[in-house]
């Protein structure tokens, strides 16, 4: 166990931003409510998955919906002591700890304010280990754990308790009922007992976020950039390095979907790239030649600062490296790539290690 | 404490298409239902609300969405096995009797089924006297008891408890889920205890329909027509007898809204008349006369039978009579007209109850 301060907050919001493969939201509002929620109710326990007691009963907490949204329409404040209520008196359960669905984005800061203002611990893993747009793209649902009983309420005071047939139809209800209720929600999912995280969580990200933070931060080598103490530190990528040139973007079906296009510069100078995402970035080619694909890390940085950009903050002529980061192996298995490999996005490309993709590049 | 078997059903699933102005579906379907559940199960006990207990747990049933579709949609048998589970376990009671929440359509006959599946008794009232569109539009809505919390499920097995802030909000919430779950649902809602039943149901509304059901089928007196003996029991009103001529229908958001065009005959000759609906009949004009306004019941019966008849089964060239019946005494306070009057429904007229119409009329 360790105590999060908001000095930790501040470092675990920017290697947030880098696990968000662009998507997930910019944490800076998650970040203001776990900073804001600290000041109120003190520093927050961050346990090891390993201090959790195996019949103890966990819920993650996450935000629902559009990000965007959430900046216009803040939380109540008392939506979590809210869901929380009604999931221990719907389970007959003792919720003993939060934890993030992803490591990515607004939903890697919110368990935190959780945590502070409901004084339980938050668990130092996710179901990620970076951002995903669909409610089944988790390790837990790897496993079988269900997604139900999922609470879902917004902040006027209405509230959902859905118990499903499986994880796509409770993507598919409490998605038209975040749309219904004002586009974004807040819920617990995957509410679940100790020995069961532990098998399928994946560990330690949110430290694992920290030390990003720190790394792209750090003042002592001056002489280094941050994008190189970054990537040196997550034995990652430097896959393209360029000058946005253009953007596009569409809004379907809840989702963000687009393209980012990229010039070389440096290294690259006379070549050329794409990133596309459907909120998180999914698919980087040079060319004819994939670089990376989902479910492996694609996040795109500044250049000069090491900062990760979301993808509603990428525009024209900003200079930056698109990084690439290997996926958890629970990732690379033949459902984990059933449920988030490029096919399940329509790609027609098949699911290959950014190392091996790397390695083999022209 | 009575028993009701298949030859009351008949007659209250007849007299339940008369308070159905025109909506909530023909019985015929969860008459099947009932019938089926009593070869099944035996003959359902129907309690007078005055034999609940003020401390008994009820619980109206019923389905969500549109008739239509629960002919194509059959539902799968167990969806109330399901809600009922749900709910004990949410609200720790246990439950002792079911009631419907309107006394025409489709849910008129739903409980019986349910009643006679799970082995409970079925409450002989409702909470519209007659139905309606919205689940707020019931009596018991305005004695301030809630919808929530309400339980919605569908034939796959997926379920929600709701609880929302206002009873508008599980309206507006449920409705957009039983479009996500295939276009009808089955539900709890309003549950209650014995106290508040007897306080805010409208009494022997099943009775009254099957007395209804009676007078239109009974053979003694053939002298009399059908309608003048169902009229001459429920103290109503012929208001226009003709040939339908044209009927427009247009759905939306859900909803069936539409107009019926009537020639007159008989004693109507050389006058027209239209009726306006939106699932149930809402508003009957003579000319530029109004005949009669919701609250108030306006159903179009056939004129040699007797039978009532749905929005759905209205047919170019049928002969009927425009029948109205005063509505019960709790929709005409200041609260029921603004539920229910016509203003609600978007026309630009005030209610006056039906007997100072026809007393007024030219």
């Amino acid at each position: 166990m360790r105590l999060i301060d908001e000095k930790a907050i501040e470092k675990i919001a920017l290697g947030a931003a880098l696990l968000g493969t662009g998507g997930g939201g910019d944490p800076y509002i998650g970040k203001l409510m776990a900073i804001e929620a600290i000041r109120q109710y003190g520093p927050i326990q961050m346990l090891d998955p390993s201090e959790v007691p195996d019949d103890a009963f966990v819920v993650p907490t996450a935000m629902m919906g559009a990000p965007t949204v959430l900046i216009e329409k803040i939380a109540n404040g008392n939506e979590f002591e809210v869901i929380i209520k009604h999931l221990e008196k719907y389970t007959g359960q003792k919720v003993f700890a939060t934890l993030p669905i992803e490591a990515g984005g607004v939903n890697s800061m919110l368990p935190f304010a959780v945590a502070a203002k409901l004084g339980i611990p938050i668990v130092d893993c996710d179901g990620m280990g970076r951002a995903f747009p669909e409610l089944q793209m988790v390790t837990f649902h790897l496993d079988g754990i269900t997604t139900s009983p999922m609470v879902v309420t917004d902040e006027k005071g209405n509230s959902m308790i859905m118990e499903t047939v499986s994880n796509n139809w409770s993507e598919t209800l409490a998605r038209t009922a975040t749309i219904t209720m004002g586009g974004s929600v807040m819920i617990s999912i995957y509410s679940m007992f100790g020995h069961q995280l532990k098998k399928s969580a994946i560990y330690n990200t949110l430290t694992l976020a920290e030390n990003i933070g720190a790394a792209i931060t750090d003042k002592q080598d001056t002489d280094v950039l941050p994008i190189d103490r970054m990537i040196n530190f997550v034995d990652g990528y430097k896959l393209f390095t360029g000058k946005i040139v253009d953007i596009l973007r569409e809004t379907r079906q809840g989702f963000n979907f687009g393209k980012a296009k990229i010039v070389g510069i440096n290294a690259d100078k006379g070549e050329s790239c794409e990133v596309d995402f459907q909120n998180e970035n999914l698919v980087v080619m040079k060319g004819d030649e994939v670089l990376a694909t989902t479910p492996d890390l694609i996040t795109i940085v500044d250049l000069e600062t090491g900062v990760p950009i979301t993808t509603e903050a990428l525009k024209y002529g900003r200079r930056v490296v698109v990084v690439g980061l290997r996926c958890d192996a629970k990732w690379r298995t033949k459902k984990g790539i059933e449920t988030v490999g490029p096919r399940y996005f329509k790609y027609d490309i098949d699911y290959v290690p950014i190392e091996e993709r790397v390695k083999g590049a022209k």
